[in-house]
């Protein structure tokens, strides 16, 4: 008898006029879906898209294969598996994908019949491919070249697949105050100009979309999802199309209210998305013939190109946008400037793995690739993927940030071994292509850091050399610091002409011992007893992409001179002292545990300077409020500053070559300030960790410099390592800033480093990985070292990262540098790019034990990949040196200065390229687009201009290089462009 | 420096051998899933299929359409879209499916081209129907004509379709207890004989599985499953081949220790799965391709048909199973007892539908069907749906609980303009197919429970006269008593020749005019003040399949004698009264509120009884133990008596027809006992709620009648309305039953009665809609005719139904019936049998206004559809008489008695068809499997032969008709034997 609802909905019936009919015949329905733009209308482009993170809450495997499930249901094999047919029953039908290191692991699988079917959707425009990188990498926390590096490579592969290049669109999330701002002003969509050097030549059509990448509410069409579907059948309850129809065009509507011209697009997608694709095509299907049939907005499968075109042909003038979108939150109080941080090993390792990368692959050339055995491949991919914004960001869970370091792990592994064997083969002068194995095993120590080198530690004593070969992959001639731990105290150093060289030993602090013997155990299983006593550190001179070698013997007489003196300061001594031979000086001071002064005795410079470390603890979180620090964000509750310990004083080591403080600021904090004798800066040394877990209270580690330097909440970081961006306390340049939290909030990434500038000066501090940093008071410098927190911020873990041996874990020591200096103003920029450039590509070393003089007497002791009478001009960087499948290289090069930053180096540069090939025959050289997939005038041409709002003319002459003259070979490169060059050899093929 | 993780897994892939290796070569895999079964091996049969609930947490379209995900993600229609591709990709790959509801609806969207490639699916054995009916339908709570008809229904789709008939093979949940012994038994697949009286002739082979009807564990793959899927590339982490390899292996060795003969069978898929198909064929096709390569078991794509081949072939004696699995515990305490009752209103509803569906067929038949205008079709298709196991049994959400009921609802409005048409066309004698619309406009009362009839209550004095047909759906003669509400008092009623009839008038009750008030204003959204007065009985007569009517008038003498005399029992009045004035007499006691004795007079039997009303209070769940009494479970705590209340006393309703005693029992239940005149048992009428829910318990309320039978433990429930089981508290004839719950595991669904014996005689009682029921003492037996919960239990909302009228809702009522009568041992059944198909099938009452005597003089004022020379035996009820599409005629007569049931009727009895159908020249008569899908005599041929454990011989001889003589057309219907034919005839094609 319970009819009530029953009555209701009958009634519901006689209004709507559905009535149920059963047994009806056929209702076949083909969709009209041929839409394309129509000019008078408004025209919304349904853009169908996934978006697939290459590693997150699972390994970049476990989504692809979906495995691992239970954490995140996601199979991006469902995706490309389901994709291709869902195309191929409409020709209508479009789709974006992104990610190759996914797509790439599908196409290998896949039939020839299924690769042909592919190869016709993207040669119909059905499938397109966007960014087109391995991942979509990382803003704040990626390298440039990495970024570039990545980007390529998934570029080639569809190059070499598909035959086709493409131009890249970007869209990113902003900050939600941005966002609001862009609304109301209708400036969603911009002309954004990142780089002030390039200016208008390296302008794009950039959009930030209303809801994010998401599509409109209601109108997700997942396996399973909740939005409503049109349901067109009249036999059946819930026919409901007027009703869906009058629901998108009044999304419409409101979004055109928000929008320039008369296109709309709407992500049609959002994270691993199209699991089933044809549900989603089911629906837009449906959404398009009933829409259009409706008449009042026009709807159609699109692309961001067609969109973009659409756009461009409407010939609007667009808000300009300079610099970029950092620091983004999400929500109020939700700063996403932790992630500049998270995992600072793992970042460590990225920018580390970097190096050597580009190292070994101008290894791999001069050897020449190997396409089978040991190359850099996997190094390359493994990097690539680690670009990922949830991989070097530090925002993915523990187990898949420790998948991105095996992977980096096992490349470096491969990569070593090429190395070692390129380096070999090219001492024992063996011929390229001959050189399978060379006769000598040469030993690398990736574990150098924590003062762990089996070949340097060796016992010496029976007449045996220790070969060091010393690699430098820069274009220009280095003088360096090398710095190898060693068991004997007896020794002398040769360089390969015999002569003896300078060097000074200074003891392995307990630190190191502790540091070397708990991570010895962890990364090899075993225990390490023998431990080395000395650090020894000797200058080397190394040739531009070459080599020097140097040997080692145990020498018979006192090496007294050669032993650093060590000083302890007593406890309660009030002195100051003096660190530093060379130009630079420093002023330590007992009292105040640490520095107060630096001196440069060249530029006569004397500044004060105090340096010390604090940690903020984290926010922890309310019922209501559970925007806590995470990976993600930074939400700092109190800042507590951390006092060295009396217990234990400072101790003062001094030699020829170096001077060092060392200092255990607190029993988890371990510091070395170390001036060089030949060193135009201060290089700081940290052991940082483990952060305290005892209160369960998150904490981010910070060390802060604190000078006097006026300078009016301004202050410069790097963006990716590229450009240095201004940036102002509590300010935006695009709208105003509600500041509710004063120190997230000016948090910026720093990939290269930091610098102030007043009238007269500037003070500068580079870093050795990607960390998080600001100017919170005037004259003041911070950088975020380390941090460790104990809430879930959307990980469904906390980022507390622990390192375990013999099933005991503890919290994560960091180990890392930072360098610091002061210059007169406008004379910093010389040393962040060019030292800048050598902490990017430190020195490569390799040992071999031999029997006394044997290698020095028959091997070639020193080498250089290019001319001998060349080196590159000091703005330019070889960026890219890497032979290709075909034998043709690819060399990519940048000029390291923007316009106006040194006066004698912002300049455009010349580089004959024929002079970085000796002893090859150059035949074509190709300008290539920045990712190499198209020649560059072909990328040119089809470039779409964009006016941008109240911009007459830029500000200064934007300044590229022109057209290489193929017969002189000589390339001019303008401050910060970066040329990219396919350079093919006569005898390639032959070879 | 968070390489410890990195370190283990270096480790462990040292260990496995597995090593990544990047760019490798194309990988394209073929599996090879050709394997059949092999008869030296253990064979694995995956059984890919999905379980589609027409109707549940969404209703039907919802579920087809994938609308309302919110509540539950499933969409039929991605599973069929998916499966089609999946299907053709491999033509190894099987599936089968079962709910021809929603198949249906996904058929008729299909274009021919798909449609064709299901066709060769069909054909070829990959796609296989299973079950084949509209639905899965419930076992419990429904009737045995209804799931014929919803079988039919969907197995006669799939002959026009596919033109394929099938035999089915069921599987079911079983008791937790039965299947652990099962299991231990290796008797989870037995032969199963489920009537006592067809023995081996209707024995099929059935077998529970050891998981329910989900795959083994670890082994699904819906999309997002977080089952482990089978990666077996090399060139990615996680390779896990050998790992699947073994699970698979150990599963299968470990299921084949609880199983007869080297067949096992997976079921591959559960509720909604496959909505990507894809995703379930991939890892299968991998499972057995690399299975069969490890060789140790055989693994194959299967279907039932395959396993059961496969069984059969292995030429084992099984294990027998008789009689029924009811009733089901999945856990302990965890009875499914309730949904017995759950839902009274809904169970009632479908129950009455069903009756008149079986007479507006019988109608549509007379009259001709009509293809295009109103038809039984949608009521059909309505109840065919109604009878899935979340449908009539009461565990679906109330919003879908509301969808049949609309349903329902509108197939009866349809259908009742059919019956009223056609009545009034063979009224009107005009020629079939002629009528189209007749002059008279009948109208018939589906509120006549809420003594809801406006054309009954209609003002008679303008000369007035109010025609009833009264259409008889039996194969009998009838004579019955007629009970409608009148406003007038001062009426003669006479039948077709003129003559008086000889009434009763009985008020109606303020309990009835409430009832009356409320639900009027429900259903009809309005008031309805205008009350009538009277009940007006009068005794009818009706040939079979027949019509006869009456007509009422006012009178002008004094109707005083037709009115009933009303006594009320005095308060504290201890004296007895005997109610009835025809061979039924009832004591009703005043000071035990009830009735106390029985008498026959024919029989010469006096009985003791007594009965009275109770509620169980629900277990309402703790922290620890959530299996509460709901939808589906009964788990009582307390059980409290209802004791009259003392305030109203009873009311004796005297008259020369019916005598009543009226009684409020409490303020929500009020009854009444009736004995008729020319009725041969007590009839009691009942409205009960709303139940009470101010203490927020949950309440369980039923009706007890305790006797003086010795029963020894043991009553008999009928099953599905057909056999009988016999029932013994406390006790399973299979097993050991552990007593955990003492009510709950002693219930039983009861459809069409109850009843005790002991060695003299039989108490029965026989129910109006599918309710459950015990006997938990001996000589008691209970009924449950409502209840209401307040937890949920697996729907996320309660059991608690409400009826609602201007935004007010209260608590459900019930009204209903039930009759009772003794017998003489082994003279019960004639009654059950015969008035239990008089419940089933009530004369369907139609009525007219007309001017004076005009209709009695022009039209037909009786109609019998058979020769009226001729009635049915009485042991045999014509089931379905039904008009096909082709204009041939579906026709079943069923036997309604079982072997030695009755000493007369338990016999073989003959029906001649010829006489079914005056006036037709019957062609030709092809008997038919129950569904009518193909010839029995094929079914016959194809039915396979199974040795059932330690049976040598049937206990009785079983016996069934034989072949039918083309020219005698005589069918003989053996005891329990329910015969199908197609009856063609000779002009049928012209007609």
């Amino acid at each position: 008898m319970n009819k009530s609802s029953l009555l209701l909905l009958l009634l519901w019936l006689a209004v709507t006029g559905t009535l149920i009919c059963v047994l009806v015949e056929s209702r076949f329905m083909v969709y009209n879906t041929t839409s394309g733009v129509d000019p008078c209308k408004l025209n919304v482009h349904l853009v169908p898209h996934t978006h697939n993170d290459v590693g997150w809450l699972k390994t970049i495997d476990q989504y692809y294969i979906g495995s691992n499930n239970s954490i995140q249901g996601a199979c991006v094999a469902n995706i490309l598996d389901s994709l291709v047919p869902a195309l191929v029953a409409d020709k209508n039908r479009k789709f974006i994908y992104v990610e190759q290191a996914f797509f790439q692991r599908w196409w290998r699988e896949q039939s020839e019949s299924v690769q042909d079917i592919v190869k016709q959707l993207v040669r119909s425009g059905q499938l397109e491919f966007i960014n087109g990188g391995m991942c979509m990498h990382d803003e704040a926390a990626t390298h440039y070249i990495d970024m570039i590096d990545q980007t390529t490579r998934g570029h080639r592969f569809i190059l070499d697949t598909f035959g086709v290049g493409f131009d890249s669109l970007y869209y990113g999330r902003i900050d939600y105050q941005d966002r609001a701002m862009r609304k109301e002003q209708k400036s969603l969509e911009v002309v954004w100009r990142g780089s002030k050097s390039l200016g208008s030549s390296a302008q794009i059509f950039a959009g930030a979309f209303p809801e994010n990448y998401n599509p409109p509410n209601g109108f997700s069409y997942e396996v399973n999802d909740d939005s409503p579907t049109v349901q067109d059948d009249i036999n059946l309850f819930g026919y409901n199309v007027q009703e869906r129809v009058e629901s998108f065009v009044a999304t419409a509507v409101s979004q055109a209210n928000i929008t320039r011209t008369n296109h709309l697009m709407w992500t049609m997608g959002t994270d691993f998305n199209y699991q089933y694709a044809h549900t989603w095509f089911k629906q837009m299907d449906k959404l398009i013939h009933y829409v259009n049939e409706d008449g009042r907005v026009n709807a159609l499968y699109s692309t961001p190109s067609i969109y973009t075109d659409a756009k461009h042909a409407a010939k609007e003038a667009w808000p300009l946008k300079t610099e970029d979108f950092f620091p983004y939150a999400e929500y109020e109080n939700a700063y996403y400037t932790g992630y500049f941080t998270s995992r600072p090993a793992l970042k460590g390792y990225v920018r580390t793995m970097s190096g050597y990368y580009l190292a070994a692959r101008q290894l791999e050339f001069f050897r020449g690739r190997n396409d089978v055995g040991p190359n850099t491949e996997s190094l390359g991919v493994a990097l690539a993927i680690a670009q990922h914004h949830d991989a070097v960001s530090g925002t993915e869970k523990q187990h898949v940030a420790d998948d991105y370091t095996k992977r980096l792990s096992l490349g470096y592994n491969e990569a070593e071994v090429l190395v070692s064997t390129s380096l070999a083969c090219l001492a024992e002068s063996i011929e390229y292509k001959q050189c399978g194995s060379p006769s000598t095993r040469l030993q690398q120590c990736p574990l150098l850091n924590i003062s762990y080198c089996p070949p340097s530690e060796a016992d010496l004593s029976q007449g045996k050399t220790l070969a060091v070969v010393v690699y430098n992959s820069l274009g220009w001639k280095r003088r360096d610091l090398i710095r190898i731990p060693v068991k004997m105290e007896d020794i002398s150093v040769q360089d390969d002409e015999g002569r003896e060289v300078e060097f000074q030993l200074v003891p392995i602090t307990d630190a190191y011992l502790r540091l070397r013997s708990y991570h010895a155990k962890v990364y090899l299983g075993n225990t390490v007893n023998d431990e080395p006593k000395y650090w020894l550190f000797f200058p080397v001179s190394v040739p531009p992409l070459g080599f020097s070698m140097y040997f080692i013997s145990a020498a018979k007489g006192d090496a007294g001179s050669a032993k650093s003196r060590v000083d302890t300061f007593q406890r309660g001594d009030k002195s100051t002292i003096d660190i530093g031979q060379g130009n630079i000086v420093i002023t330590f001071s007992s009292e105040k545990s640490g520095i107060t002064h630096y001196r440069d005795r060249k530029n006569m410079v004397t500044e004060p300077i105090a340096q010390s470390y604090s940690f903020y603890t984290s926010f922890n979180g309310t019922d209501k409020d559970r925007r806590v620090s995470s990976a993600y964000i930074f939400r700092p509750s109190h800042l507590y500053s951390i006092i060295p310990e009396g217990k234990i004083p400072p101790t003062i080591v001094r030699g020829p070559l170096v001077e060092e403080v060392h200092q255990q600021i607190s029993s988890w904090i371990y510091q070395i300030m170390r001036v060089g004798r030949e060193k135009e800066h201060v290089e700081v040394e940290f052991i940082v960790g483990p952060i305290p877990a005892d209160d369960s209270i998150g904490k981010e580690v910070v060390t802060q410099f604190t000078t006097s330097l006026e300078t009016n909440k301004t202050f410069y970081t790097d963006s990716n390592g590229r450009d240095f961006l201004k940036r102002v306390r509590n300010h935006r340049g695009d709208w105003d800033l509600k500041v509710d939290q004063p120190v997230a909030c000016n948090y910026y990434p720093i990939n290269l480093g930091i610098f102030l500038e007043d009238r007269e000066k500037e003070f500068s501090v580079l870093v050795d990985r990607s960390v998080g940093g600001s100017s919170l008071h005037d004259g003041q410098a911070e950088l975020m070292l380390h941090r460790r927190q104990f809430n879930d911020g959307g990980l469904d873990e906390a980022l507390n990262e622990t390192v375990c041996a013999s099933d005991k874990c503890k919290g994560l020591i960091i180990q890392g540098k930072y360098h610091f200096r002061f210059d007169r103003r406008g004379e910093g920029a010389k040393w962040r790019r060019s030292f800048g450039q050598e902490i990017y590509s430190p020195l490569l070393l390799a040992f071999a034990e031999q029997d006394g003089d044997h290698w020095r007497s028959t091997s070639r002791t020193t080498f250089s990949g290019i001319d001998s009478s060349y080196i590159l001009p000091e703005n330019v960087a070889v960026i890219t040196l890497q032979e290709l499948i075909d034998k043709s290289v690819l060399i990519r090069l940048a000029h390291l200065y923007e316009v106006g930053e040194d006066k004698d180096l912002s300049i455009t540069a010349s580089v004959e390229l024929r002079k970085l090939f000796p002893g090859k025959k150059v035949g074509k050289v190709i300008e290539m687009s920045l990712s190499a997939n198209q020649e560059r005038s072909e990328m040119e041409r089809k470039r779409l201009v964009w006016q941008a709002q109240g911009v007459e003319s830029e500000e200064h002459k934007v300044s590229r290089g022109g057209p290489v003259d193929p017969l002189k070979l000589v390339v001019d490169i303008a401050p910060m462009e970066i040329r990219t060059f396919i350079v093919q050899f006569d005898n390639q093929r032959e070879q």
